[in-house]
């Protein structure tokens, strides 16, 4: 019997062994993963895991930092799984004998209510314990996977067996889901580890009581804000806070896969779509209101003070990439492609050292300076700088664990068919019929669109996405994949030409109504005061000239320039007056949009006037 | 000796005799005063003055209800002074009697501390007494000017004397000046009425010692908040709450014009130059920032989320009507019909029944409700509608005592030369050397530009403003205005052409770069949704068509019509997509800002696109 599920093939079966993104996971490997543990040890993330903070003490755990370190842990996870590193190890060894040592003897884990209030243990529904063991759930099983040592994943089998103890056969908490979601997720790859049918079953617990009648929530929030305004299977669009959202919108997926739910995926094809549709941004970030760092309507997508977090840019492409199990459609892999290279590549500096939490489409620094009479801000706006800490530190230990283990988006696999959904420079291996068939990508992509696909140790079917962006081919495609009947040794090859384009949105997007974005291939481009001076807005593109596609002799990225006009600033001009023409011919400069805010602060800008 | 300073030739002279602003006249003699005494009424306002309020009562008085009321009452003054009205003039009666009998033995007025927190008597600077005895000082004065009657005027020169002796002769107060400004012009023209020296010694008082050293401010605010930042005389810029500030500034001028201070004088200048030339809405609307109600920076003039409170506004073209006795220069004179066809005249609804505190010079009603999964605003707006009623009262009663005053702003004559600022059917009395000139002027303005000055009575020299927005008069001026020679019976015929023209923002405006408003003579036009459906940003008007003037088939005001392109919408069109030119030609149409609102919540626009 054929197999016909899609099944993802994941970052243990696929290596990136070159370009773009092999670069971002050194740096990751070299930079970032210890500069995120330094940070970490420089706070008392680390060692808070030693349970002996007392009241007097700095450095107090808060009741979410368990979540942070875990995730660092299963980013360290899928290093040593690509290469051994004995320090790591040890970091990680270390870290789960404290763990195994401090857990409590019914099988609870957690440092901020054993250490600072264990009488709120599982009272509280938004003080994300249920977030917290979700992490440490998915560190464990990575980390289990990678080194084949159980005691992490014990340990985390127990701390579940207990959560589904009281949250189900006692039943004795105050609430009945998270109020911020994450262990649905981390359920189902516990029980994709285990085979542990009782951990799905838990999930879908999860996913199923959401939205019914619950409360135990902060007085601010409305039941959207943890998507608790309806049961799942009923919510049609993207609510509330946008982290949350999409991890519980993974969580459904995840549910809805293994348990053949039509009604579950139908909510999330339709959720999906709301976001694609009409709550994204053009780099694929997510939740436009930083009150309550959450989605709001739809179209409503302002720049200047987007909030657009990292981790809900990266839990985007984490959705995206679950529906794809669903049948392949481009409309998913292009969703994830333009949130890798944007909106979530955004967050991290390019020396690997710093990080965005918000992640702006426009930067006006005097907006930052405005409140000179009073000590409160007019309005939030995202930082104009990346931090090498912050407080809530949720985004750096995301990236430490989405980079090393972004060769999970890159291909699937049905039994019939392989599907190759993103462009990287990588090499794959897909067991079938007992045969071990090898894909290989060649590609130097997003430096140019060439692509080459070889199929070797047997015959398969191979569809591969024609990217959104790329208008050029002429073949037959179905949901924006093409097919091939490939032999053992057959070379698949695509040009997909990337010349820069001129985009506009929507034109409900009242903040880009009369402004265009400029993007090459998946990577959108941005203007900066630092290549262009103030007043960007000043400056108005030629849309009927020619970009010139070059190296920024600075920052080491790609560049596009291209003729312009700028508005000529009279030092005595009054402040109003009748409409001139004068405009002053200059050579617009525009760097990646993952690469801005890399020389200080300074204007920038996504949508611009073009004439 | 001839007489060479330059004084406003004020209300008491000059009638209004027709046209734009008699209606406005008689609107808010028979509605708008009405209707704020009513809903001063309905709040407990007027009550108050009765100082029976007890703990538990309802209605409790705030700090500044007196202001408010005054505010009425100077307002009711200017009308009785235009036309007898025996019931208005027993409701101000009745009040003046309440406060005659109210006053405390020392002098002291004020009705919440002394019902409510009697112990709190001139401790906290930023309490508004000061201002409060401002106010009614203010409307003491016009009230003995209209009526003859002394009551009301001698109580608040007891009232003044008191503060005197606390602030200057006894100098036991914890702070020396008022947080919020007012008492200062208040007292000079108090001076003005009685002749008594001491009260113009103590506006200088005031003006003098502001910015020395002195605190007693809410943490919150920084010294600029209440222009305590520097001494006034070392003040160059427009700084903190905008109505403070422009308070102080007309007392500032106030002061300098009556002693001849030049310093003093040079910083009124200066800051009337910042406000003009950097800080200042097309409108004429001022305070930029909702946090703090403040100036902010130099060119931070966001649209969406402008705060430019009435009040200012209005405030702005006392200063600069002030300004202009220091020597006629069309830059104030023009600023003073900016403001009051524009910024101050949006406060009023048509019917004159409501009131904007804020005016907005852009609304997206979308940016209202996008915070559905929180119970907190993301982003302070102003409200999309005028308000009968709101806790903070100011600008209502200071509409009801603008309006009715406006013939203030008219003319201004030094003994040899009369000055025309504004152009308004009017006929003013100007005595000299012991005959009585009169001046009289025919205009439809701003319906047209046409105006005819007729002098009679006597010879005269004329200086007529030619309006900064005319680009088309031939003649010499100075400083803006042009000098006639007039004989007994000269008539004086000027056509100041209007044509509706696009105006363009410096480019440091940078939410108006790219962007250009709509104007006809001196009045401001705004596109509607209730007009032109949404999203006004789709729709860019066409800079080359010309403009049909015709009246406004609904709201009974001018309207101009243009050939516009609207970007077509395409049901299906994706959310981000390769720039098109899918435009349908439209026509759009404009109304005076002033009538924006008075059709429920729409969509508003002042800075377009064009093409």
């Amino acid at each position: 019997m054929k197999e016909s599920k899609i099944r993802t093939i994941d970052y243990s079966n696929t290596r990136i062994t070159g370009g773009f993104w092999k670069q971002k996971q050194q740096l990751v490997r070299r930079v970032t993963a210890k500069a995120v543990y330094d940070r970490f040890s420089d706070t008392g993330r680390i060692r808070a895991f030693r349970f002996d903070w007392k009241e007097g003490m700095p450095d107090k755990p808060h009741f979410f930092w368990d979540s942070d370190v875990a995730k660092w842990m299963e980013g360290a996870a899928y290093m040593l799984a690509q290469k051994p590193d004995a320090r790591l190890e040890k970091k990680v060894d270390d870290l789960v004998d404290l763990i195994e040592k401090n857990q409590c003897e019914d099988g609870y884990f957690n440092i901020f209510f054993t250490v600072v209030d264990p009488e709120s243990r599982f009272k509280n529904r938004d003080w994300h314990e249920l977030y917290c063991a979700g992490h440490l759930t998915e560190a464990a099983v990575a980390y289990y996977q990678a080194t084949g040592k159980r005691k992490f994943l014990d340990c985390m089998c127990r701390y579940v067996d207990y959560i589904e103890k009281r949250f189900v056969t006692d039943a004795d908490t105050p609430f009945a889901t998270p109020g911020h979601e994450e262990i649905e997720l981390a359920l189902v790859r516990l029980y994709e580890c285990t085979k542990e049918v009782r951990y799905l079953n838990l999930a879908k617990h999860f996913v199923d009581m959401r939205g019914h009648d619950e409360l135990c929530l902060p007085d601010w929030m409305a039941p959207s804000y943890a998507q608790s305004h309806l049961p799942v299977r009923e919510q049609k669009t993207a609510e509330g806070h946008a982290v949350r959202a999409m991890y519980l919108y993974c969580g459904m997926a995840d549910v809805a896969w293994h348990t053949d739910d039509a009604q579950l995926r139908a909510a999330c094809e339709a959720i999906f779509d709301n976001v694609a549709e009409k709550r994204m941004y053009i780099t694929g970030g997510i939740g436009s209101s930083g009150s309550g760092e959450a989605f709001t309507v739809d179209y409503d997508l302002p720049n200047l003070i987007s909030y657009t977090e990292s981790c809900a840019a990266l839990a985007l492409a984490l959705f995206a990439n679950r529906m794809l199990r669903f049948g392949a459609d481009s409309k998913y892999s292009d969703v994830v492609e333009r949130v890798i290279y944007n909106g979530f590549l955004s967050s991290l500096s390019l020396d690997g050292k710093s990080f965005f939490y918000q992640n702006p489409l426009e930067i006006l620094p005097g907006m930052h300076t405005r409140d000179v009479s009073v000590k409160h801000k007019s309005v939030h706006l995202p930082p104009m700088q990346r931090s090498e800490v912050f407080a809530c530190s949720c985004c750096p230990p995301n990236i430490v664990r989405f980079i090393p283990s972004i060769a999970n988006m890159l291909y699937s696999d049905d039994g019939e068919v392989i599907y190759v959904h993103q462009f990287m420079q990588s090499l794959t291996t897909i067991e079938r019929d007992g045969k071990m068939l090898v894909l290989e990508q060649n590609t130097r992509y997003p430096e140019n669109g060439k692509v080459k696909i070889k199929l070797t140790g047997g015959d398969a079917r191979v569809a591969v996405r024609i990217p959104g962006w790329f208008e050029g081919y002429t073949g037959k495609t179905e949901k924006g994949y093409a097919y091939f009947d490939l032999s053992d040794g057959d070379e698949l090859s695509f040009d997909f030409t990337m010349k820069p384009i001129f985009v506009e949105a929507r034109p409900e997007v009242v903040f880009d109504c009369g402004r265009y974005a400029v993007m090459r291939g998946p990577v959108l481009y941005c203007m900066e005061g630092a290549d262009n001076g103030a007043v960007l807005r000043d400056i108005a593109l030629d849309s009927h000239a020619r970009f010139k596609y070059e190296k920024h002799p600075v920052l080491g990225v790609p560049q596009l320039s291209i003729r312009a006009w700028r508005t000529v600033r009279e030092p005595n001009a009054p402040l109003y007056r009748r409409k001139t023409q004068n405009k002053e011919q200059v050579r617009a400069v525009l760097i990646p949009y993952y690469a801005f805010a890399n020389r200080g602060e300074s204007e920038m800008q996504v949508w611009h006037f073009v004439k």
